[in-house]
């Protein structure tokens, strides 16, 4: 099953419509080249209905945010939802400004994203206002996985989107179903934005899956994580993040189907 | 010959200015230290030219256009005009948005590049109006060489201006010579941004070569696609674009006049 | 000395708030990550006084300016300053425009910076006033060691800040204590943003030494430098500037205490 998502999106190679912080694009981009689809970015009110109408896919993403990006956000989502697109919002560090919780919360009331993919704080953040939020970054811990699986499916029920959780286990459930996700390797909260990448090739998969978004958030997730395990393999000695930041990206470019349906290290929940 | 421009880009290390997306405007600046030339970005109308004033040329990139950033464009573009600076127009998905063709054609009534760099419909869309265009990345084909090459001809010739249209053979005209290129390599379309380095390059060749503009342009289309060349011939095994990336830059900062001379791939048409 | 206070910052891992320009932004999130400490970038002025309150130190660069992006400068000062943050300065470029003059204006008059890191034409500048300036690139030279030595303590005495002029020899001065850094290597500066990289890495180490500003700059120019000269030691014959970008990272991602003590290479003036 995976390995056919995977492999249906390289064959489609969908365009996906990216409005995303200046930090991390590049990684972005190159990731979604990697994995056989193309961004183009563009995060102008004025012309983000027509690009995103070009695309496929749409992937909102609140890392350096601003007034302007976040009426951006919203007229691409109205437009990609009413072709029918799948919309991924990444909640980046939702919990750290008013700006970032009200262009949330506009997205939440206009648009209804498809795909929600978020660290523990940024998915509670979300789903019960609460404010507490160290950053961007991964939360180290402190909360239950019971804990965490209980409020992503709340989420998912309310909001009627896919959420992925991500974690030392990543979450990935509709409200109705629910995956754990093991894949991955604590050397990736080194890289900037592996979270920001991990929501591009959502989009991806998503855009080139339409019909089936929940094993499409499942399979990019198990991927990106399953390419950051194979990537760690490689480290010479010396190579630190930077490095590491490049061979995930190489190692999601050489990725096929059977070699996800193999790595891919997930249960039921 | 094209050795002497690119050993003259390296003595004269030209100081370049950029007006570019903020997807790839990391790779540009080290693409340009890599060549011998250095970029300065900067972006606000309020200092554009300034800025440019201290540079030998200016490079404006329509990927995350804005109506300011289009403004600066226009403000800088008429500042390097008049003090004789070569400009290169990388028309970045200009069939994408009616933001992104008003700022083209603005540029192209008050400022004229002296040097444009697109891909086939990139070139088309400037040359006809065309809104047939599928996001920012190079046409998989169905355009004949003959039709490519006589549309870049016409849009030299309308325009004044150099034309670099890139695909697998890009060809390079100013409406009366025209040369077809066949370095390169088909993995750089997996690369972000090779476009918009490859605009950088021409800018620098240009900014030290200010009397031949013709083979300046030429010069970094050989340049930058024999680097492709070169960098795929070092690839490992588990490489992939990100770490291509890399190296098409190192292999750009290594070469040198009489290795350009030497892998050159270009004819006459 | 300077072991305790490199592991000191990867006891604490600060977050470190960057206003910072979007060319070399995804470089100072991975460097910050390789020091064990994290970024969080956000340049909105709705936002940065909340961003900043949840972080232990702020990075201010002026590359890519914009009025916008110089009133965020201002507020998130402020605010860090009243919370008794370190606030770091980079003044990228800062005499090539009116614009930049004023934000940097502004920001002495407003703010107050704990510490001030930029080449010899940047800290001349902002001592003097002058305008004689070449981009943003590391001064060739021209002027003497002890006329830099002088215009830096100038500027560390009249500003309050530490003053850290990087160059050839590295400056650092408290106006009253100086010293002198002799690690680096030439080949830094053709990457860009190995100064905007420095001046992250000196706002990670005063954030966690806060007691001690002088020696936690001079820590960070000393690893900066010293992981400069152990990526040239392990470049192969094709890296270039691109691997060289990535392989500092990855040697201040290794980088400990002890070596850092045994590599340091400075003196008193």
């Amino acid at each position: 099953m995976l390995a056919n998502i995977l492999e249906r999106t390289r064959a489609a190679s969908p365009l996906v419509h990216c409005i995303t912080n200046y930090v991390t694009a590049n990684d972005c981009a190159n990731l979604l080249l990697a994995s056989g689809a193309s961004a183009i970015m563009a995060d102008d009110p004025d012309e983000v209905e027509e690009v995103t109408a070009m695309c496929a896919g749409l992937v909102l993403n609140l890392g350096t945010p601003s007034p302007r990006r976040g009426s951006a956000m919203q007229r691409a989502g109205r437009a990609a939802a009413l072709l029918g697109h799948p919309v991924v919002f990444d909640p980046v560090g939702v919990g750290s400004s008013a700006l970032r919780r009200s262009i949330a919360q506009q997205l939440f009331e206009h648009v209804r994203p498809s795909i929600i993919r978020g660290n523990a704080s940024e998915i509670r953040t979300l789903n019960d206002g609460s404010a507490a939020h160290r950053g961007v970054d991964a939360d180290a811990g402190g909360e239950s996985l019971e804990s965490r699986v209980s409020t992503a499916r709340c989420l998912a029920r309310s909001s009627g989107a896919v959420v992925v959780q991500t974690g030392t286990v990543d979450v990935v459930t509709d409200g109705e179903t629910t995956y754990l996700v093991k894949n991955g390797h604590p050397m990736m909260s080194s890289v900037t934005g592996a979270g920001c990448q991990l929501s591009a090739l959502i989009g991806a998969y998503a855009a080139a899956n339409r019909d089936d978004l929940l094993h499409a958030a499942l399979a990019a997730v198990c991927a990106m994580g399953l390419c950051g395990e194979l990537a760690v393999r490689h480290m010479g000695p010396l190579d630190g993040n930077a490095s590491y930041r490049n061979r995930i990206i190489d190692a999601v470019f050489h990725l096929r189907g059977p070699e996800l349906e193999g790595g891919a290290n997930y249960e039921h929940f």
